[in-house]
């Protein structure tokens, strides 16, 4: 059973609606408000941000997924407002736009949650939000999910997006995850909105345990650039009928897929990004370890900074993995930089520093936005923990976004 | 009793003598190897990198200060070469050099220590340095600092160099420090050098109690780029006649204010920085806490291009506070940039944004290249818990050192 990864924008998982449109929250005429409607009787699992300051809708969604036993109906996500650290509007902003929200969907209060992502600490113009909702609800439909996946994104270039789909004893499955963030990205899922749905039925405890574990090897093995946010939400539902249990682990394979698509496009995506870094540890004494080492990595300046200079620095490389809090042998490694080896078990490799320069540049975003992977390999030879993390190059960039604008 | 500044270059503390030279290790002419010699029976004590990949230069460093029971007398640095992941000869050069000096100067091997800072990966060029070791012994004087603390810069812009002086009970007691480092600094000391001399007795346990607690609020309260490195050391030296124990929290004091102007002077030499960032936080539940939560604001990458924008984003330096993993209640925080308030008891005070953004501007190195200090304020308003933390803006600049050149 192969999953097929479906570029149709048409095409939706069964029984979820989505919808897309500007209601004026940002300067712009971007489209910032979109919406998501569950089947009946789906199962919702939610992970947000481990940040001490969270943003109330934040909160409400943890709440309400509790209160609901899970049986959320519908998200509604506004982009250009973090509505976080707006002191009493924060809770009150959240309540009403889902209390209307769930008077014109005909559902409980507790089954919607909301989700927002923007600047920190300046209300949502809620008129504009309000009067919109009837266009929204209006607007839903099974056959687009592109206009919401516009809706949700702030400082991204590109829209997240990844359907995939199977056959399981004749019937058709699918699995649909969108998500919008580019700065302020870091393991524990930093400023970022995810949302995935599946159309198989599928009981909460095992739900739980297959999007946590998805979490970890995709959301929280990326890093742009380090920070955390006040609202990373990550939002899986699923409703339909049930299957047979010896296939969940088709359905687990799936997941962590779409996850791991959305994870890199983010990286990729970055402010001022113009390569995705994959750093896979290889040989560590366990996959926690291999994760630490590849996160410590895949998020350190000076080895963003370099491969963003096409120079295989590969001292950078080692004196970030030797920065992990994580106990390894130098004389033990071995080190790739895509199929050019510079390390053998500790010693440097005559390697020809222009073929691999060259190698990094040719993965470089050109004049037609597309970029490629730059892949970093290590191997610890220490035992058989493996893990993967992916970043961005730092460039000049990021630092116009981040200094020249109030983001 | 005061310690007193002494800007004068030709002042040190008695009965130590300092050298630097051009050896020829750096591709510039620039001075690239310094020589510190203490008096007989000085007490040393070395603080080194928490990283798990060390140069040779720093297990010899630890291990010898251990051999000869804490009486170091001389200490060889070179600039350039970091001496890291060079190998076979990574130890065996630390050994040939010291050796080399240890004869010259009559003292035992282990009494010799060697610093090494600059690319990793590459051998020091030893003929140069070996031959160059007589005259830079021939050169050591007691009454120039100034040439060692040239010769131990890498990309750093000033010297960075610490004299102060007291006068217990009719006796003139003088601190010396001198540090380098500009990129590769976090918290645990990284890419840094710092020597510490002090011309008091000291025995060994209240020196290097004296010195590890300095070293806590001054090296590794400071934040360039989050990365830690390979080489990371901090060797302070005390000799001379002992004082009466009363008066060791006065030297105590000493060590701790050249500590900090260290620290401060090597965040404000940051890689690309226009100006150093103070970070104070107050009012948390313990000191330590107070500390990591000072240390995440001031190394947000976030936070430090918002600075370069001399933009008050408040948002970014309480997200930053949120996500250092320390709890707090964001409707008892309090928070300052410079003299102006922005929030008090978690609301948004009505503030002048283009005030504010004209304070930090007005800290931002111009055509003179003096910079000054931006201060973040938080008071937390849950304890009496207070730390303090040092970094600098990110700019552009930062990317161009690390991206167009391999250091």
């Amino acid at each position: 059973m192969n999953w097929l990864a479906i570029d149709d924008n048409n095409i939706t998982p069964e029984g979820f609606y989505f919808s897309g449109i500007s209601a004026g929250l940002k300067d712009s005429r971007k489209k910032d408000l979109g919406l998501i409607l569950a089947p009946k009787n789906s199962i919702c699992t939610g992970l947000f941000t481990q940040s001490t300051v969270r943003a109330a809708c934040v909160d409400l969604c943890e709440k309400r997924i509790s209160d609901s036993g899970n049986l959320i109906r519908a998200i509604l996500i506004n982009s250009g407002h973090a509505n976080a650290c707006t002191g009493d509007f924060g809770l009150r902003d959240s309540m009403k736009a889902t209390n209307e929200v769930s008077q014109l969907l005909s559902v409980n209060d507790d089954q919607v949650l909301i989700c927002s992502t923007g600047i920190i600490g300046v209300p949502i113009p809620m008129p504009n939000l309000i009067s919109n909702l009837p266009v929204l609800v209006e607007k839903l439909s099974n056959n687009n999910s592109n206009d919401l996946a516009e809706a949700i994104l702030t400082t991204d270039l590109i829209i997240k997006r990844s359907l995939i789909e199977t056959e399981i004893e004749g019937r058709r499955i699918r699995i649909l995850g969108i998500a919008k963030g580019s700065g302020m990205i870091y393991p524990n899922m930093a400023t970022m909105l995810s949302f995935l749905v599946c159309d198989v039925g599928i009981e909460k405890n095992i739900w739980d345990s297959i999007i946590k574990e998805a979490a970890q090897i995709s959301f929280n093995a990326i890093s742009v650039d380090g920070d955390m946010s006040t609202n990373d939400s990550f939002i899986a539902l699923n409703g339909g009928k049930n299957i047979d249990p010896q296939y969940l682990p088709v359905i687990k394979e799936g997941i962590n897929i779409v996850c791991q698509r959305l994870a890199k496009a983010i990286a990729r995506d970055g402010e001022g990004a113009n390569c995705l870094i994959e750093v896979i540890v290889n040989g560590a004494r366990n996959d926690l370890d291999a994760l630490k080492i590849a996160r410590k990595i895949s998020s350190s300046s000076l080895v963003k900074t370099a491969i963003h200079g096409c120079d295989p620095n590969w001292g950078r490389i080692i004196s970030a993995a030797g920065s992990s809090g994580i106990d390894f042998n130098f004389s033990d490694v071995d080190l790739f930089i895509g199929k050019y080896q510079i390390l053998n078990r500790g010693h440097v490799i005559q390697f020809d520093k222009e073929e691999i320069s060259f190698y990094i540049r040719s993965k470089m975003r050109g004049k037609y936005l597309v970029s490629d992977t730059v892949k970093i390999i290590i191997n610890l030879n220490s035992g058989k923990g493996i893990g993967k993390s992916w970043g961005c190059d730092l460039s000049k960039k990021y630092i116009e976004i981040n200094s020249e604008y109030t983001t």
